[in-house]
Formats: structure tokens, C-alpha cells, sequence
């Protein structure tokens, strides 16, 4: 195996895990490394260069999420073949890079023409006008009082406003004082582990979304991931597990894009009913969108002994830069939160409350949604419409809800192969691996996302994929 | 002892802890606790109601700001006399009251007629219609991509100007990227947590600022308190310590007022040095407001082996509903939180980022504390001046900086004679041992905060506090 010296550089300007990352691509570019070859396990070359295994593992995960190397389950790292590097390089260092660029050096390069980002949303829809004159007449002299500071929970308004927003649409029942407003459900978890207590075991499907498994993982938590079936979490598994609290996305759940039917949801509360202390947290992170039948209600509506915590954002209905979140307590929870956590003050400043309160409770916000569902259900449709060609070779589903499809490869190509040869053509698709803790059985699974891309975009980007899949 | 019988409600709109302080209080109202009768001992009333300690804690505590009961060092709690309670009553829920009301319903009651609240600040000076124009400039349909997600660190742009500021006007040498914008300090020491990992012994002074020791007593940390001298923290009390990590506010330790000497400083930069995990925690968080000499230096300014964390807010100097806080962190640990938490969006909205960042970069902000530094020092002298007669009886100390002074009785009188005298004639003044961990030896001591106080307002509370002291 190729032996790895890095000169590691702790006064550089550049982090660790970027030096070991740029290091092993150069290596590549180089030829030292050849296609093919198996690189170190993480743990033995955290160890041989005296980092952290993390660092390792993060310098991997973006060499392999630009398509420098390869993972194959249970066997290891794999160096891609080297033709394909030249086209992959306009992958690199686009929206699926991790986001702490903040301060590292890094070479840019040009993002693929056709980014099917399942994160991406259409800020096209964004009611500028509307927000501005809000704030206008809001910052008024007569509001000084909004510069003072506000409730550790968030303003009274709005949070009655948005007991009420979540009732209407989504069956949550509520009263204001259950609800904690926060800048992001980074920030709601960070204080949910203040009144859940350290030690827990959490439950998380597999797959999931990555960035809450990365904060969970953060904090004194043991995270466990429990296997999913076609009705989402499998009970039977979770109850083998010592999890006291599972996290779950039973509107929609990312990236499988599952609805929990409501037996699965029955078995899930039975669950949580089984132990004073266990607890289920929703996150509904995008459940405003549903294209097809009515919209399905919430778990914590058919909560009837308090085990949901309720979690749910404005970054992906509004804006991502509308750093408002809410969760839901039970009043078990709340009390806890009252004793324990009354001195945090609130995260988000008064004047966005208060914008985004009037912004809902004038009808706004629901005007809003309405004509993003519009959008986004054109976009939905179209990239369907356009994947029909693609039935023989791919299954296709997560349709009818969310911001992003998935196709499963019927043959046997892997999902480099997929990705590689998409980013041949300049058309960035995502791996259903990045989202696995572990790695998933079955065949090749890659991501679809078109929320932000314009209609023509999707259009041609498919026919790229034609070519480049079919 | 008198035997406490509360009949609890789980189900009641009202925490338990509240519960609690209303039935005690009720007691004292009714007669049934009588002035000078001992409250059990805040563990076998937990015992005894089968809640948990910290809820009696909290409910004694709010009992004893509000003037109902006293804290005998190593006696325990007493009921105060009942013909002082009848006045006492204008004092309860008021800003020293705990700020978790969000939600609990409790009876308004009238605030004190002068409040002399350390942590009020005057927002009378808000430039409010700056603000406001450059919010309206920044919200143009030009700049959408303020609508879109940010840098976990904060916008470049923003830490660029901040690490301007913390320069030139406190010697801070840090490059932006070792800046992490977050809302509010309470966040921004979360995300510490993060970085500093688990099970941490810090040490903290004692006296010092609640929050941040509730705070760090709701992490897994082992919060030490280490005496002060003149100087401020004891280091040779801190060597004796398992600290690994010592949280000061050298430029002005709230609450004694003490500005940190340069020996001492050098003291605990050289305690630092001692291992390679040992972090000092620098909090400036009033360092703007300085009347008398040239401003002092941070302690990062001095700080040449990376060993000091810096942390301020423009809460303080801007308004409190400002929530925009900044932490420079050490290369070191920078390393970490890039390994370990850069999927931790930023919390601040761009729009504010945005509008901060014009508000400093195009000197409006030194403006507005050029202001703001001359109203404060108006006040400040003018309550020295007042307090002239008070000197035969009162050590006046915490002078020439922020927004407070101590008083320090030289008689015998006790701290809640002082504060319920006070209270008896409308006005409000704050007992030391709010902001004790242990009760510290001495005679009484009170702050005195004027930031909040009209200048007619200092001086008719002065002469009430004559007629009630004197």
C-alpha cells in the first residue's frame, strides 16, 4: 500500500484536514497515486500522520464527494480512474463542499452548468418588495422599545402566531408557551441537548440528513442508526436498540423522501410511550410542499401524552438567510427548559421577529407558499415528465413531495460511475452515499434535486444525463 | 421548622418553581411564615416535594431578590420582617426578576420609581434613523443573495471590519478568519463547548457575572470559583485548581469593577503557558466605556502563544436586541472548530451582518460611542458627585468605568437592611450577593447602575437613598 508522508503544517493558514485533502489530490494529479489504488483506512493514517481520525475522515469525504476517490463497502478507498478526473474538476468546490470555507484558502473553479442540488430553492419567488416594506415601516422611531431585549422564547406575537400557522396547516397542537423560537434548528438542537441531558441515546434512519447526524454526533450523545423500510424507521429495530429518543422526518423524510404512513407512526408512538423519558423528534423541515393529495398532518398531532418535540424552520419556505426556527415542547420538556434554560436569551433579534410575524399573520407568508408550491410543482412535474426515458434503466421515486427525486440504477453501475460520467457532460447529480452512515445495500442511487434550478435548466441537464446514463 | 405542605399541579400554565415562590410568598402575606422563621434548607424541601433541588433554588432565589426572604451565610434562609414587605412589593418583577416570563403568567406589579439596575444601558442615544436608512439601502432587490445562506463564520466582510475595530480600538490581533460571528454571547459559548470538548474544569471569579456561570454550570463542565484580590482573580488560588480553562473580564471584571493590572495579567497569560489545553476566556464585554485615563489594552493583546479566547458583543454598545456577537479564537483551537463544527450555520441573518457591518466600516458606530461614551460619563460623575455625603459611611468603589458603582458599607448593616430601606422610599438598588457563587466575607455592598437613569433621576433616587442610609 502506498505509504503517505505528509508534511503536516499546524502554523499554516490552511486546516489540517485541507492539507492532508490537497496532498493526497496532488498525489493523484501527479500519478503517484494511480487509479485504482487503495488508500490508508482513516484510522491508520490518522494515526500515522498523529491527527484525528475526523480529520482524516473529512479530508476522504471530500476527496470522494469531488470524485477523487471512491468508497466500496467493507473493502475501503479507492483511487478514481484518472480520465475522468479532468471533467470532474468542475465539480470541485461547489455548493456540495463543506461550508466552513469561511477564512480557508481555497482555489476556486467553475460550478457544473447543471447543478441538481437537492438543497437548492428558488430565491426567484422571494417577495422582496413585501419583506422591505415590512422592515420600512417597521423601523419606525415609535419601535425603540424593539432594541431592548425580548423573551428567552421570542416575542409573545410571534409565537401565538405561529401556534396558530402551525395548527391551521399542520394539526400541531400548541399553545404559544410550548414554543421556542431560535436562528436554526442548529441552535434548537444545541439547546434541545441542554434539556434532554447529556448521555442519550438517539436513534437516526439510515439513511438521513447528514448535517443533524453531524450535530448530534457533536454533542454527548451516543448516536445510533437504525434501518429503514419503505414506511420509514424500523420500529422492530429501534426497540433492540437502548435509543431514548428518535429523530425522525415523517412528512417527508431526507433523502428517501418516504411518507410515514400512519400505522408506522402509531408503532413510533407506542414506542415513545413505552418509557417515561423517550421522545420523538419531527422535523418537518419541508413539509409545505406536497404536490399530490392533502397535505398529511404532523406526528405531534397525533401525539396524545406529550413524547413529540417539534421542529420546524423558515429557511426552506422563505429564505435560507431567515435565520428563524421553532420547536415545540412538551410541557414535560417545557418545564425543564423553563428550570434549566430560562437564562439563554433568544438568538434572533426582534426586528426579524417581528417582520416575520407580520409577514404571517397579513396572509404573506401563506400567499407565499401557495406560489411557491405553484413553482416548484411545475419544476417537479417537468423533471418527471423528462425522466420518463429513464424508466427502463432507472426506478424512480420521492416524487409528489419536496424538492428533489431519486433514481435507483436497475443495472449494476456504481455511483461514482453515475456521478462521474453526469459530471462528464457538466451536469452535478448527488450520491446516496453521502447521506449513509452506513453504507445502504442495493443498487446505485443518485439524487435529482431541482428546486433551484430554472425550468430549461432541468430540460437540458436531463438530456445531458441521457446521453451521459442511457 | 415550619412544615411545608404545596400542593403541586404538573398540569398548571405555571412552572413549578414559580408554584413554589407563590405559596411561600403567600405564606408570608398570610402570616403563616413569620418574620425571622427559617425555611427548610432548599434540599429537603426538594426531597420533601419530590422536585428537583434547582427549582427550590431558583424559587428561594427569586423570593430573596424580591426582598421576602434572606440568605444567612451558613445559616440558611430567613422570612424578612412583614412591615417592610408592604413597600418591598413595588420591587417584584422587575428587571432583576428571572427573564424566562415568556409564557408563565404572572401579576404585573408596579417597578421601583428609581431603578439603579447595573445592566440597564440608555437607548435614548440609538441612532435610530441611521439604522434604519441603512437597512432600507441594503434591502434592494440588488442585493437577494442576502436571502441566501452565509458563511458559518459570519460574511467575510463583516469579520473583516471587526477584526479592523478589535484592533485598532483594543489592540486585538486576530485575522478574520479567526473571528466566529454568532447571536449573542450565550450562543457564541455554547459553540465553545463544542470546541473545547467536555468534562472542562473552569475557573470563574467570585463574584462574577450569573449568566455566564449558569451557563457553564448547564454544560458538562466542572465550574471552579477562585477569589479575587485587588487585581482580580487569585492565580495562585487558580494554581491549586484543576482548571483547565479560566473565564475573566480583565478590562473591567463585572461585578467588582476591577480593572486588571498588567502584572496580574501577565500572571494568567504565564498560568496559561503552563499546559498545552490551558485557555483564558477574555470577556470585554463593556470595554467601550471608559471615562478617566487612556483605554486598556485587551488581555488578547498581550496574549503571544495563543492562549487567549476573546469574546465581545455589540449588545452593550449598539442595543440589546443587537444580537450580534464576535469570539477570536486561537489558531489552535480555530483548527478545531473547523474539524469539528463547521456545520454549524451562523445564527446572525445576513441582512444584520449586512447592515452592521456598514453601520462600523462607515464610522458611524465610533461616532455613536463617542456619544454614548460622553452621556455615560455625564451620569457617572454626576452620581460620584451626588454620592459625595455618602463617603463617611460608604466606600465607593468600580469608578472611572461601565455603567455601575459599588457602595460598601462600613457599618454592620446588612445588605437586605440596605436594599429594603432603599425600596421602602421607590428605590431600586442590587445586593452583592445576586452575583456571589459563595457568599464572599465583608461588610454590604450594593451596585449602583446609571446607564438606563435620566440625569433628574440620579439625582432624586441619591437623595431618597440619603434619606433611607443616612
Amino acid at each position: 500500500m502506498y505509504d503517505m508522508t505528509i508534511r503536516l503544517q499546524l502554523n499554516s493558514e490552511k486546516c489540517l484536514y485541507e492539507q492532508i485533502y490537497e496532498h493526497i489530490r496532488h498525489e493523484i494529479w501527479e500519478g503517484r497515486l494511480l487509479a485504482g489504488e487503495r488508500l490508508p483506512s482513516t484510522r491508520s493514517l490518522a494515526e500515522y500522520l498523529q491527527v484525528a481520525r475526523s480529520t482524516v475522515d473529512y479530508a476522504y469525504d471530500q476527496l470522494q464527494s469531488e470524485g477523487y476517490i471512491e468508497a466500496k463497502p467493507y473493502r475501503g478507498y479507492f483511487v478514481c480512474p484518472i480520465e475522468e478526473l479532468l471533467q470532474l474538476e468542475s465539480q470541485s468546490r461547489d455548493k456540495s463542499a463543506p461550508e466552513h470555507t469561511g477564512g480557508c484558502e481555497t482555489q476556486e473553479a467553475p460550478a457544473p452548468r447543471y447543478d441538481f442540488s437537492p438543497h437548492g430553492i428558488d430565491m426567484s419567488g422571494f417577495p422582496f418588495s413585501v419583506w422591505k416594506r415590512i422592515t420600512k415601516n417597521i423601523l419606525t422611531a415609535g419601535n425603540s422599545e424593539l432594541f431592548s431585549r425580548g423573551e428567552p422564547q421570542g416575542d409573545g406575537d410571534l409565537r401565538l402566531t405561529i401556534s396558530r400557522y402551525l395548527h391551521s396547516s399542520r394539526g400541531v397542537n400548541c399553545s404559544p408557551e410550548q414554543i421556542i423560537v431560535g436562528a436554526g434548528n442548529d441552535y434548537l438542537l444545541m439547546l434541545l441537548e441542554k434539556i434532554l441531558g447529556r448521555h442519550v441515546g438517539i436513534a437516526m434512519e439510515n439513511p438521513t440528513y447528514m448535517r443533524t447526524w453531524r450535530i448530534f454526533n457533536s454533542f454527548a450523545y451516543q448516536v445510533l442508526t437504525v434501518p429503514m423500510d419503505e414506511s420509514g424507521m424500523a420500529v422492530n429495530e429501534l426497540e433492540k436498540t437502548q435509543a431514548r429518543v428518535a429523530y425522525v422526518m415523517p412528512s417527508h423524510q431526507f433523502p428517501m423522501g418516504t411518507v410515514m404512513p400512519i400505522g408506522r407512526r402509531t408503532e413510533l408512538l407506542k414506542w415513545a410511550d413505552g418509557a417515561e423519558d423517550r421522545y420523538l423528534i419531527e422535523d418537518d423541515y419541508d413539509s409545505e410542499f406536497r404536490y399530490r393529495g392533502k397535505p398529511i398532518p404532523s406526528l405531534q398531532a397525533s401525539d396524545e401524552h406529550g413524547k413529540v418535540i417539534y421542529i420546524g424552520t423558515f429557511s426552506k419556505a422563505i429564505a435560507p438567510a431567515i435565520r428563524v426556527s421553532y420547536m415545540v415542547l412538551p410541557r414535560t420538556l417545557l418545564e425543564v427548559y423553563r428550570r434549566d434554560c430560562y437564562f439563554y436569551s433568544c438568538t434572533v433579534s426582534r426586528i426579524d421577529q417581528r417582520v416575520l410575524n407580520e409577514f404571517i399573520r397579513d396572509g404573506y407568508f401563506e400567499r407565499h407558499l401557495n406560489k411557491m408550491r405553484k413553482l416548484y410543482r411545475a419544476k417537479h412535474d417537468l423533471l418527471l415528465q423528462e425522466l420518463a426515458p429513464f424508466e427502463k434503466s432507472f426506478a424512480i421515486s420521492g416524487e409528489h413531495a419536496g424538492l428533489h427525486l431519486l433514481l435507483t440504477a436497475r443495472g449494476d453501475c456504481t455511483e461514482s460511475e453515475l456521478i462521474e460520467r453526469a459530471a462528464g457532460l457538466g451536469v452535478k447529480v448527488y450520491g446516496m452515499s453521502q447521506h449513509c452512515v452506513e453504507a445502504v445495500e442495493g443498487h446505485a442511487t443518485v439524487l435529482l434535486g431541482f428546486g433551484a434550478m430554472e425550468e430549461s435548466a432541468i430540460r437540458e441537464g436531463v438530456g445531458k444525463l441521457k446521453e451521459a446514463w442511457l
